[in-house]
């Protein structure tokens, strides 16, 4: 009997999953809500500007592994073999020449520039397009030609560039930059020194710009045209990538009340490994669909080759499954859609019918929170009754930018066909279905360029939670799509890499095999919608054509 | 010293207005809410189907008139010398022989096609599209001419052939069609006889397409082909208009406590006696702002001749001041889009908190009542403090169609520049910019037409009530505007007429001289935001583009 332990850090919170590699059954896991993000600090979602403290981390890393164990036997904690870390990315810090992100030093406390810009944050626009413009233009190799061709400000070289105009103290104290999904595999082996700091390829090749045959990182050359603020980091980088980091410190090892020979693996994305716990296979296309949606593809080396597949995330050999490149694309905003027309509709309740006399502070609050509460679930369900032959509504669902296919931030939400009848549940209906017609968007740019796709599957919290949401997007896509059973797909696929890494499987398939949750559902489409969104969705793309023509491509790759 | 009565027939109510005829000075005045109508009978706006009872007019006449004069001095019933009245339009009814509407007949009663179909009632598109497309191929005169080129399912003939078509227990009994404008008047006098009952030229030349040179209403050739249901009703109609109808019945002289002496006016539509009532002159734009508007102007015939003005609603000399063409344009939506808005946000408030356990009945109802009664003036509030040039929104205000320029029932409205960051003050904001953008499509129509606009002047509930959206129209339209003082300037303007018809004043100038209140505002346009607005009325103009190219045009006049 061995035990493996997923670690899964997503944007609200971090989770940890015990797991028994031999049958997969899921015998404890915690979850841990960051406390300082939870309180909207150190962001500001009008700039698109969103950072995140590393002690929310810290605290998460103990407190949600001894709580996860704390639900296992007494003696499942000795047996542990392994811990895999997924993570949100791209999302990196500034760190000392130690690997101590800026914002645990004196005087970086309270710094957004000195902790891990989120994944989401968009503060690194223009950054964005001046790698765009330069990749193309400076004469030397096109560094994004394996990211889709489109650098995204989402992205690592983009953040760390603006966080180094921006910020002229953390500029001077930052000796190096991790992604938040390095710096917890080395803090846990208990040796940070950047140049030691063993990466993963998953964040490396798909944000960065590494590529094996680049020879590493872009050359020293480029990144100085791009700025002289960038001179010299190159080499306080990494050259290589790894899939295993090393054992489990004394110290930490004494934290958690685990053996200190665990083996910790290289840390990932959440969607890479959360492909990994849905059961990807070649050619299968794994969604997880929480606030954004990351959509994953794997396709053995030996078919794909090394040709770019234009206007996607990007394309790394061994990315997800070693021996299979692993595609990523995604739309920037998915559920957090759903979340902003809840907002939205949360204003007369937060700004009018607070304002109304005589209800006391108590009975407010109250209201706001139920409302809140109980929003989209009442919105889902007169949606869920409308007929969308019915409507004449039609939304684009770009309102935080487009991240595939042809990433552009600078991309907006919209939407047409509102009449004096139009009503909430049937704008959350055209909302839903923009978002199921921008995943469609995603399918096609593959199987234009050649990566065919056999199945869907999917997890994430929308897949769990919304019935709606996943009936529209098979009858959309006109695919049945498989729902991973597992609650905490990704932390599986996390436990799954570790049992790999600790030598209890041989393979990424194998473990697969063996640990696998299956799936609990199946939406298949229904024709007669499947074809009336055909339609719609052909609307939806010269409707993407006019916004996109006013938006001003900023960056152009054809 | 002698008094006139103007009587002003709203969407949802009519208004008595008492005034004296050598100073202008406002009497009295009452309103009557339409009973049936506040309770939602008869309309499916799913369907833009909007009818009103003829009991809700007749009761509101009786009941309008004796409560303004009763807060007059007890002396001034006796010295009224005329009526005048105004309803919207055009709001067709059928009727038999005896110019009864047929709702008022056993077996009609509760039937909506026996109804006035009012003037935002749009069932009639599909023969509205017929109208246009036979008036162009038919081979004989384009009868359209004179009302912009494309005529409107808000007009007479779309409505009057849809109910034909549509119920065959009102086609049987209708033996003639009135307006609502057409049918008060002749009640006053006494006699309703279709064939006798005098028509006003406001409704016969802008939404019956009479004009002189036709020799009135279009041939019975035309009416044949467009449908074998409209034979014979032309010489159930009339030929000829009318200023003054007579003077009133000893019925209703005795029912009102007025003289049998007083003189009754030809009806108008609301717009054109608010143009009056508003000290409209000659190239001044008259802009009727409350659910829709109506925008009119005055031309002399000697200058304008017959030149037909594309895309307007209509041009008809002497339908506001004799001598004069009055030119008619408007929106079909105007403060019906804010309250549409405001509608979308009560949702949340009438779904949601009503579900939440443990508030009572009575709590629910006034958060509601609360809610609904505060919401406008919280989002113009919150809206006013937004700075445009922050805005990545621009809206098109056709959420109940086009009227003008270019009638177009079909168009609907849109927004884009959403972002995850857009709140409902900032939508609010950007709905409001939509209907000042569509404002401008209009003036610029007249304009491109050569109709100079020297001046703008405003009434109605909207420029009444909301600076901000009379400032944003300034700006936009980068034209002062001036609001009228006289709280009813619409009933005013009827008072107006009536004391023309009575003899007290030789003209409508005079009368608008000597009865005038003047104007209480004018805004200003700030030169930075005109600047502003003008770059985005281009995107603006883009966007219908755009959208009118998605919707088809159903009626294509060039």
């Amino acid at each position: 009997m061995s035990y493996t332990i997923g670690v899964d850090y997503g944007t609200d919170s971090v989770r940890a999953l015990v797991v028994d590699t031999r049958t997969g059954e899921e015998m404890g896991t915690h979850v841990f809500d960051y406390p300082r993000w939870k309180e909207g600090l150190y962001c500001d979602p009008s700039t698109n500007s969103f950072r995140q403290h590393p002690l929310d981390y810290l605290e998460g890393l103990e407190v949600s592994i001894i709580g996860a164990l704390e639900q296992c036997g007494s003696d499942v904690a000795q047996k542990v073999v392994g811990i895999s870390v997924d993570t949100t990315g791209s999302t990196p810090a500034a760190v000392n020449q130690k690997g101590i992100p800026l914002a645990l030093l004196p005087g970086f406390e309270e710094n957004p520039n000195a902790m891990f810009v989120l994944w989401k944050d968009h503060t690194g626009l223009k950054e964005a397009d001046e790698i765009n413009a330069l990749a193309r233009s400076w004469g030397g190799v096109d560094y994004t030609k394996y990211e889709g061709g489109i650098y995204s400000s989402e992205w690592f070289w983009a953040k760390v560039l603006h966080v180094l105009r921006e910020d002229k103290k953390v500029k001077e104290e930052a000796w190096s930059w991790v992604e938040h999904c390095d710096w917890i595999p080395a803090l846990l082996v208990g040796d940070t020194d950047p140049l030691k700091l063993k990466r993963s390829r998953c964040a490396a090749g798909h944000k960065a710009m590494w590529h094996e045959s680049f020879g590493g990182l872009p050359d020293e050359d480029f990144l100085l045209k791009l700025d002289p603020l960038l001179g010299g980091l190159k080499e306080r980088l990494f050259e290589e990538t790894f899939v295993k980091v090393g054992t489990l410190s004394d110290e930490w090892a004494h934290k958690l009340g685990l053996p200190a020979t665990v083996a910790v693996g290289a840390g990932a994305f959440d969607a890479h490994l959360g492909a990994l716990g849905a059961e990807i296979g070649p050619y299968q296309l794994s969604k997880v669909m929480g606030t954004s949606t990351c959509d994953m593809i794997i396709a053995p080396q030996s078919e794909l080759g090394d040709r770019p597949v234009e206007g996607i995330c990007g394309q790394v050999d061994g990315s997800i499954v070693p021996g299979m490149v692993g595609l990523e694309a995604g739309q920037s905003a998915f559920g957090d859609i759903y979340a902003w027309f809840k907002d939205l509709l949360m204003w007369p309740i937060e700004h009018v019918v607070s304002e109304i006399d005589g209800l006391d502070e108590a009975l407010k609050q109250k209201i706001r929170k139920e409302s809140a509460d109980h929003m989209i679930d009442q919105l889902s369900e007169a949606a869920a009754k409308l007929n969308p032959a019915d409507s004449s509504l039609l939304a684009l669902d770009w309102m935080n930018g487009r991240r595939t296919p042809d990433a552009n931030q600078n991309l907006k939400g919209a939407i047409m066909g509102l009449t004096l009848g139009t009503d909430a549940p049937a704008i959350f209906r055209a909302l839903i279905e923009a978002t199921a017609f921008g995943a469609r968007m995603i399918v096609d740019r593959f199987v234009e360029e050649g990566v065919r796709i056999d199945e869907v599957i999917a997890l994430g919290g929308v897949a769990k939670k919304s019935p709606l949401v996943m009936q529209i997007m098979a009858d959309v896509l006109n695919k049945p799509i498989k729902v991973a059973r597992s609650e905490q797909a990704v932390a599986l696929g996390s436990a799954m890499a570790a049992a790999v890494v600790a030598g209890v499987h041989d393979s990424i398939p194998e473990a697969q095999k063996a640990m696998g949750g299956g799936f609990e559902t199946e939406y298949r489409p229904d024709p007669a919608l499947a074809k009336l969104y055909a339609g719609l969705y052909e609307r939806y793309k010269r409707f993407g054509q006019f916004v996109e023509g006013e938006t001003g491509r900023v960056t152009a790759n054809k």
